[in-house]
């Protein structure tokens, strides 16, 4: 019976969650394994920092050779964050012959290609369950349980921090701001919260579902984003109105010989089950040629669902170590056929505030119409005052083609603003 | 590059299915396995029955032993349904080294633990994923998504077919008999709907959880359980007003020492996540203690998504075929430790008939409280008649203590009906 010894990488919140899961389930995890499992050495910047965590500081180094290159260490466990540094270990530590289980969707979706190839090279094996969705099993079912379908579509809710402020808007009626701020004082969004709200860190995820469920490499630089900075608390009211709740979404589909894919704020029908994850959930709507429609739901981030989704894949590996290990990882399925097309068309709400004078909706449906872009229903909220808002659904026109109605309606003098974009998706 | 061989036991539904899903993502399928796939025999009752699939017709036997007994086949994939005969032809089919995978959630729920030795003692695997849920990976995701949580509780709408007369009552006014006809029409119950409708399909599927996310061998006949038939449209409505939808909830969960498992019409809170799972929709509610709540959603029976799980288990076997094979199911792990409790302490709603007397009230409410039993609520919600609808909901209580209070309030003369009893949970 191999005794299993494990490498951390990193002791911050992620890595705590990994080494109280092992230890608080040392007897569940040892049964499943079949033998016992040890985190050996543990990778930090400061020994001597306090740390809430009953980890001996003997087996805390600033060194990550002595964890690299020991030649007792099975698994090196990578939750440092950060790209470059990263990338650089776990290079290391595949040319070392370990395999390497990481929570990091930036190096993920940055060089999984390169990874993926140096893995299969030195035969060792990479998971990456805990970096999409936290503890949600993403991976494993897009790998594993659905291995038997062609997938069609990916739409999800996948950044807890954002779903939290839409949530705190829309229930407790708060400005971006004030939603904001209570989500950093709650934990949920970091003191710089850019690559949260701006959807960066949706977009990584999105980069990384897309090649694991379609075989499809796109950079997340590639995929067309926009955050949810510019939502208002009234456009969550008047979305509430017409019946949908505003969520942003994180979409990958084919369509015909199309591939769509985008990171928006999207309007949801109130009763689809998306419109009902709220708070820091994320959910997962997958549909597969075979099993239909299918959700996932649960906590995408804090340390303890993480830690599980990597405890999950390190105890794979165990699996695998205690077998003949032959590569067993994914080769991606590429489906060369499919037109990469970025967001595609859809159906948009526009709110614009005009100046309450008659003749302004005329010529503001004129300038649609001039573009080809049909109306699904105009609502106006209020009356009489310097401005007042008109909201616009769009029956399904290109995104740029929709710009450029846009642009010449912003022209007109009774139009104080276009004061939000957002997408709505009738999710079938 | 092995060519991989399968025996199919049975071609009805699931096992068109599975044939489907095969031909239709052979490219897929074969990519993810690395290897060429072929169905080489298929066990049927009458080879000449027309049948709208492009099966050949040399395929086909009669005979089983041609099936389980041919050298050349690798896994044999059991969807006829039944208990005795598909136990056999399970047993044989390890005997002579074959791999197997089944959809048979009453042959895993009576006789998985046999199985489960035998498997070990001819060094073959056993997989099962689409006994429960369809095509939704609960059972992938027990076993090898949280393998390194302990499961402290499992909540699901588990039976599609009492789900969709639940939602077509709650969604259209139908009375019970109504939406099991339509039900029937529509091909979501049977010609004979026992199983369903009194519970029992959810009951062998809950043996099978129980015993895979908590390691305990629960038989289906130990689950107390209770069908639909009794469900009123007017406890639709009533359980309505008061905030909650009516479920057919399956549950087990461990509370400090004991363990506490049922299958019960149950009221869910409007705003839960599986009170928004409808029609023939499964959803399952997963308490883990690393991961927190996590729910998996989706179709529940039909041929393609079960044939999904079917497929999506005979690739893991393929995997496993082409590494050198060491027995890799999983050793339930036994918590030897909790007392064995069944349905426990819960919230009651309980539908009286009553005339309209002064006095009536205060009367079963003195024999409620005679029993220790105390009332988080009490609604009338009519007026005058000659029987008017008394809804209590009390506070925690066991059955057995509630089944002696309303046997004593039953011989009240002017209680006419005890018309229902449902389980209150308020799912947090």
């Amino acid at each position: 019976m191999k005794h299993i010894k494990i490498g951390l990488l990193g002791l911050g919140n992620i890595g705590k969650g990994v080494w109280n899961i092992i230890e608080n389930n040392k007897n569940k995890v040892e049964s499943y394994i079949g033998s016992s499992i040890e985190i050996k050495k543990i990778l930090v910047r400061d020994i001597q920092k306090n740390r809430d965590i009953s980890v001996p500081k003997e087996i805390l180094t600033t060194d990550p050779n002595k964890i690299i290159q020991d030649p007792e260490i099975d698994i090196i466990v990578e939750v440092m964050g950060g790209i470059d540094t990263a990338f650089e270990y776990i290079k290391e530590s595949f040319k070392n012959g370990k395999h390497v289980v990481t929570a990091n969707k930036a190096v993920i979706a940055t060089y999984g290609d390169i990874l993926y190839e140096l893995a299969k090279k030195y035969g060792v094996a990479l998971r990456y369950e805990a970096s999409v969705g936290g503890g949600i099993p993403i991976i494993n079912t897009l790998t594993q349980s659905l291995s038997a379908n062609k997938i069609d579509e990916l739409v999800g809710i996948i950044n807890g921090t954002t779903n939290y402020i839409l949530t705190q808007m829309s229930d407790f009626e708060m400005d971006f701001n004030e939603a904001l701020k209570l989500a950093q004082k709650k934990g949920y969004a970091e003191a710089d919260p850019t690559s949260d709200i701006e959807g960066e860190d949706a977009a990584f995820k999105l980069s990384i579902l897309i090649s694991v469920a379609f075989g499809i490499r796109i950079s997340p630089n590639e995929i067309p984003r926009e955050g949810i900075t510019k939502i208002s608390k009234k456009d969550i009211e008047y979305a509430s109105q017409l019946g949908y709740k505003i969520k942003l979404l994180a979409a990958a589909k084919k369509l015909d010989k199309n591939f769509e894919f985008y990171v928006h704020p999207t309007l949801v029908p109130i009763h689809h089950p998306l419109a009902s994850v709220s708070n820091e959930f994320n959910a997962l709507f997958i549909r597969g040629n075979a099993v239909g429609e299918l959700m996932l739901y649960g906590k995408g981030a804090g340390s303890m669902p993480t830690g599980s989704a990597v405890v999950g894949d390190i105890l794979e590996i165990c699996k695998i170590i205690k077998t003949d290990y032959k590569n067993q990882s994914i080769d991606p399925f590429k489906e060369i056929n499919l037109n990469i097309i970025g967001e595609g068309i859809s159906q948009y709400y526009i709110h614009t505030e005009v100046v309450d004078k008659p003749g302004v909706l005329g010529k503001i449906a004129s300038t649609f119409s001039k573009y080809n872009i049909s109306l699904e229903s105009v609502v106006q909220r209020a009356r009489g005052n310097q401005s007042v808002p008109l909201i616009f659904i769009t029956h399904e026109v290109e995104r740029n083609q929709l710009d450029k109605a846009l642009e010449e309606i912003k022209q007109n003098r009774f139009v104080n603003e276009i004061a939000s974009i957002l997408r709505v998706e009738n999710l079938s």
